[in-house]
């Protein structure tokens, strides 16, 4: 374990694979399991019971994983609470806050100073931008997009898949522009956009396209004055 | 230990009690509890930080628990990911797929080659069929029945006491039939059925029966076209 | 560790800090984490892989966080499942109930003969009365106020910020009188009230304050016969 500097402070039972690269003044909590594909960053406090660093699985009837060999990356600076899993082949920026229980997959990428609320899952595929916030319990799906400054409320759902399993289909999370906002528990169909700076209402379910700077409530949303 | 055969690959900190029995070719991941009420089937795979074999506990306000001595099954072939829980006397099939965060409680039989997708949640006393996936984060309440090739969309919400705990009431969870798929988020009440093939879309709330092979969609859902 | 009686029953790689404070017939699972900011009261049961006494964790994004030195006070009687996380500074009641894979924060109380449903979650600053039932992976948001006897259905969703991040504003989550019961997958606003004995619909989204003892559902939800 020769990436592994002396300033890190480990709790107790913490499992930490050869092949872990350990940047300066990371502290890890007790039982967290570091697996070997994995590159921590400076300033780095990662909480208790975590498992970082998974390596996808996969089932005969889900559908085909890429294998990489990429690691995870952990930007400096970064806080992962407790009970936290991450996928290899996925790469989080500086200062980003994610909360306990949280669940993150392979080939996501999330910008600087995002935060990642408590239980949200972050499905694969999946990039997120700067200085979002994805509220606990959200989950976002495989094949979205969110930009910069994007708000996604509690327990807002989201869907990739139009036909629910039943054809050949390429899956299409939604796409949510710059600063737009989605209240609380709303419903987003496969391969939406919602527009800059756009709002919708909590509960809503979204149907279809919303414009820039539009607010939309309601099932199936409509604009509201 | 005599259960446990030598073919088995463990990680560090992995806690195996007495009593539990595995079969060969079997990988546990590290920080996992197998308590003693268990039986692993032949290649199985097992992430890290999993509890699995957990005994019922009760509070004096909740329902009558059947405390029972019965094991807890895991068929060949499985894959269980990290940081899952599942309780004693439930029967998983061979080449099940049971994602990370999972939680399965006891009393519960699952079919060969379905998939439940991470942080997905199984009540007591629930029956799932073959082939189905459980979406993530779906919540799949006690009593229920998914026959066979049933598609549950993420956060898809059940509930199975018609009174919210008001009065005395068997407690009764929907029953889905062969090939029925519901949208993400969508709220079913207690007790209801939906029919073969019918599709429920998102963000709806089904208050009563849907027949064979309906569309419906809308809060409360209704056919449509 | 003076603190720690002898009667006590801890699994295997429990980690007990210095300065954690244990009462009489406590059994503690294997692989679970005790922080030092602790006091566990007489004949508690607490599972496997828990995470007790965490201290908040801030980003230069989220609101600030007071610091306290007050422990998490842990009443006679009650028992915690697995995976659980809970924070510092929040006193829980006896006998309350609580499942698995549940997270409380800081600065919450809850009353006496509580059952917290498997993957729910309290946020910040919360209040929650005696002999209240949250269900399974509801989301009682932070500064929200759960009068005695409450239902909460499973996958409620409740909000406390009315501009979702976008300006200052003292954050306010719902108040839910006595005996009220929200129905499974309901959404409520921030600052909404809901009267005593009064029932919300499964899937409805509550915008408004509802009186005691009504009946509401629907999107948004309105009075019902």
């Amino acid at each position: 374990m020769s990436n592994i500097p002396k300033c890190m402070k480990a709790g107790e039972n913490t499992v930490i694979e050869a092949g872990a690269v350990i940047g300066k003044n990371v502290v890890i909590g007790h039982n967290t399991v570091i697996l070997k594909g994995i590159k921590i960053g400076d300033d780095v406090e990662i909480g208790a019971n975590c498992v970082l660093g998974i390596e996808p699985r996969q089932s005969g009837r889900m559908r085909k994983i890429n294998k990489s060999n990429k690691d995870l990356v952990i930007g400096n600076g970064t806080k992962i609470g407790n009970t936290v899993s991450i996928y290899t082949n996925t790469v989080i920026g500086e200062n980003v806050f994610i909360a306990d229980h949280v669940s993150i997959r392979e080939n996501v990428s999330i910008g600087k100073g995002t935060v990642i609320g408590r239980a949200a899952i972050i499905e694969l595929n999946t990039v997120i931008g700067k200085n979002c916030t994805v509220q606990t319990l959200a989950y976002v799906t495989g094949d979205t997009i969110l930009e910069d400054n994007v708000f996604i409320g509690p327990c807002v759902s989201m869907s990739n898949d139009k036909y629910m399993g039943a054809r050949e289909y390429t899956l299409k999370g939604p796409v949510i522009k710059k600063g737009a906002k989605i209240g609380n528990n709303a419903s987003l169909l496969p391969g939406i956009t919602i527009g800059e700076g756009s709002i919708v209402g909590a509960g809503s379910v979204v149907t279809k396209d919303v414009s820039n700077n539009e607010v939309v409530a309601g099932v199936p949303a409509r604009k509201i004055k």
